[in-house]
């Protein structure tokens, strides 16, 4: 059940069965020569959707922009500041308690997310922390789940990609989105260096410096439709059953 | 183009012909007994996503949560405190202007939205009105359009809903939304009352005290696919020309 | 009655027969060539005291300086951040909240607060509609109201100056001002051009660029203390039957 | 010259001969059974206007509401919060710095604004302290000078009322806004107690409690407009060295 | 008791007992050419020690980093924004009243602290003077006590270093430094000027432009361990009574 | 070197040879029934020190209170709010960067700051990647080290502990407070459970629910001084070379 394509009375329906929800955050970023730039929020939308279809659960509209400062560098790539971020899931998650909401499953689609994402969920704790008798009290819980750190994933990306997964525009991912959107999939010739160097980063202009075409460690002319739809339909079951414990603990 | 199926270097090769760029910004908030609580994103979306096509522009994700905490009554709706939105849209404006756009048209889908997206702009412009020497200072420029203000929309909701078009919940939007998932399509007997009460309101309490199934003024059963693709095939034109008056000025 | 002019035992009176106040809002910002650098705070605050005396209703003092940054440009210009603005009418209406204010009304001078003003009455309900149960949950209400929209000075303003009115530094607006305080009255010549261009704009740079001496669309050389007169006492009854509905409702 | 009765012209003739500014910061709160509310924002505006007439010198618009949390416990009285007055006075240095206005003198009329002012210039001045290259460094300097601190408003003040002074609801400053507004000014019968206790204060209800009808110290039934006149003499020639010597520094 | 040094059920058998706590907060800042940088945060923690010792009292951790911004241009300078330490003491303050601490007294080493200190106060209090409801309201009351502001530390300070004392990097608190950390006291030559200039500042370049070895009005060269132990043998006595009469008001 | 203990001369100097400084940042928060509440500043500092002495390295002032919402179901845990800690970890920055720091090395003695130091990372890169040109763009670049989490402190913990090291109060954490301050070392019987529960919590309530002394998967009983003597001689070393490395990048 996509929230969009809901009326306010089949929420009100939803509600007397679950508490739980699920909110898909991505990024908007480059994703290197072959890469694109939705990469992240795609893959967080297409995961959610498919985990609220298998595990009758509600989906919240996609929070289509992370924290991707890093990534400046490269055009077309956009970013909250960390802390307008936690504003934006600060609200989301009041929203969503307002209504009776207890469970919130963010399904994260973006590494540069984690922190932050983690972050907020301390500043909303923090209120009834400070102050237990606080009105904004409401028991709500939330939890923050990497699509590609699911062991089911991580096992399949080693089958597939060995070596070459890397962390940043990999393969898996790239594959996702092309299983999603065909038309958009790119041909890219052999990539030079075939896979990209590894390592950390500070600025954007640091990250720039360091992963020229913008991948890290990567060799995404490996990623194809057909491995995403590998991956989706290994990784999807795991994710239901990450979901479900959540929403019962 | 949409941005998110794009490569960042196809954005930079996009960059060397146009600095435009459209930026739909929605809600996700009830719209009646069968309006889809994601209609002004979904509308904003498809909207802009045409306008893009046709205008060869570059589309932005869509900013899916607004400003709605008038809605907060009904299950389902969620919001942004103002400050909030005015934080993701200068984060917004500057990711852009980083880049080299310099003319960033919103398209919006949710009058609730209008006054707190002009504030954004004043804020981001306030930056460079108190400091000119500000490195801040990008000369980038914004423009705020909703769909349904195009004379042309204006226009189409009389002769095709008259009186009964209202102004939350419309048969206009519904329409095309219903244009754009008919999978989603509610079937709606007589509204009760037929036309919805008009007028203002406060906050959530006060909103839904008045307005008890969440229309105001409109009668949404009124709403087709059919209208809505009549409507996106009259309006999308006129907003070409709209978005190519402001990249040019 | 002025509040800045009452005792405290005299207001704890006042509350016992009213909950209405009005706030007169204005800007200190530049109108052109011989309109006073003051005139939207003048204005604002004549009005105010007008109506007050009228409908003898409590007046708070007035807000000097609002959101102008698009004025910048010309020496004497002053604004607040849109935020900050945002914050100073947050808590202007908890402060009179506290003491059983329920009706904010507003009396607004400057075009440039409207949206500001609007997003801050949002930024204010959202505590409740978030969280119903929130302690700051006091039921007040706040409404905005220019003088020159009453209908009466829209339909004077016609007679007065037809097409000469433009919308900023107009002669309507100085001619209050000229009439309240006639000794700052500037005598000046013909106005080059008579008529000032109309148009829109975007921060400081950009306004001055497009309309050199301050004004848009107006001639305020029609300006005269007498005009003024007529206008305050055309309009002041109408907003006194606006003030009284709003208290009522 | 007063700010609001300028056109922007003759501010920029102003200018060539001088980069001082005069900005009056006052405060909203109960002045005891017999005191103004507006007490504060009408000394701080009269002695501004009176010192700007004497040393040629620009006047701002008044503050009129300031940090007054602990009088909230009396009807009428009004508060920003410290860090709102922050914001809006950092804005107000920033838009007159702007213009090229290099020293900013604030004349106060409320203790309780004095922490907070300094403190607002220590946020201001910290920008180019962490940033020396920062284009936000202006060379502004601010200045706040509280009209009673004047040796000679002292000295006054000891003469006129010695030991019945005290420090909030002071028979110097109702005098002051006697003399301002005759047709305000509130007789009253002897107060009881004669003198009101003195005594420091945490929030609104710990000051209720401690003063119950508001003063702080004083007998205000000792005001009257000539004494109130005769303060303003004697005090206005020292504010008018104060500035003059802050202008030249 | 150091706060540091209980364990929580140690603090849960205190707050039987009392519901006071001493908070000591310096500045990390140079203190001229003898000075150490730590010198406030060190005299503040090694007075609250002292005193907590001799009251009975618990004592939390030092804030090392205070307001100041004006020391920046001398390297080893820290400091925090105006705004961010009244954040940081708003938290420390709800941090501690959570637990049932209801008299909080801030042992203060560094005069540029003392109106942001003052300042947060009021933020804090300004929670229940607006909304007396509010689940905020904890009672909790503050009190900000410079050590050098004790009669008994101004009385020794007149015996021992006579007029040059003067106002920063004084012979007192360099003495106090030194008596507590021997090994860190520097030798220095006669100082040049013998004693340092007076007066005040605005930012950072204006301060060293004035004080160009970073002292104001003081002759440190006179400091020594030995008066340091005097003047802690003096003055904890006198603020053992000062936290004694806080805490039981 | 301790910049506390140094005059701003001996900073300039040794900016000439360094631009590294370790910043130690700790907690105060419970640590189960024998911890002590400083546990995690007095590691970050004690480390800290060592680290600086051997690496001849300046050690700034420990950052005393971190990220700790989740403790304060436990009397005399302290938390600074997570967007407080942004707030003073780009403040101090800021600060360093001013001098000429380039490096700045933070020492983590808190796993419950590791997201939020790193989101403060993100916050103070974010001005340069969204605008280069920024006159903030100073190239510092920071980074956090946990000292658990050297791999020799991994290795020593299985050692010493096996699985009874935990991952809140562990024996590890407790030896090196022991080892440092002897005297605060707290005398346990056996505890009950002898190691207790592990897993997840949200808000304070939760984890006192869950962890009723406060521990996770821990037996601090297993603590002694000799214990925290061998982790640090044997862990120093390895965090001199990591600051060494991080130095020379």
């Amino acid at each position: 059940m996509l929230l969009h394509l809901c009326t306010w009375e089949e929420v009100e329906t939803y509600l007397k069965r679950s508490t739980g929800i699920i909110v898909p955050i991505g990024s908007t970023e480059q994703h290197g020569p072959n890469g694109l730039i939705g990469t992240d929020a795609i893959c967080a939308e297409v995961f959610a959707k498919a985990v609220g279809a298998a595990a009758d659960a509600l989906v919240a509209p996609t929070i289509n922009v992370g924290m991707a400062q890093h990534h400046m560098g490269f055009p077309g790539s956009m970013t909250l500041r960390p802390t307008t971020l936690i504003a934006v899931l600060r609200d989301t998650v009041q929203s969503l308690a307002r209504h009776g909401f207890e469970r919130v499953f963010f399904l994260n689609g973006h590494g540069g997310n984690v922190a932050t994402v983690n972050v907020a969920f301390s500043e909303i704790y923090a209120e009834t922390s400070l102050n237990p008798a606080s009105s904004n009290g409401t028991g709500v819980r939330c939890t923050l789940r990497n699509w590609w750190d699911a062991p089911s994933a991580r096992r399949l990306s080693r089958e597939l990609f060995g070596s070459e997964e890397g962390s940043h525009a990999t393969p898996s991912e790239v594959s996702v989105t092309y299983h999603t959107y065909p038309e958009a999939a790119k041909s890219v010739a052999e990539l030079s260096p075939r896979v990209a160097p590894s390592g950390g980063f500070a600025d954007a202009a640091d990250y720039r410096r360091r992963y020229p075409d913008g991948r890290i460690g990567s060799n995404p002319a490996l990623a194809s439709a057909a491995h995403g739809k590998t991956i989706m339909d290994t990784v999807v079951p795991e994710l239901v059953e990450l979901y479900r414990g959540f929403v019962a603990a």
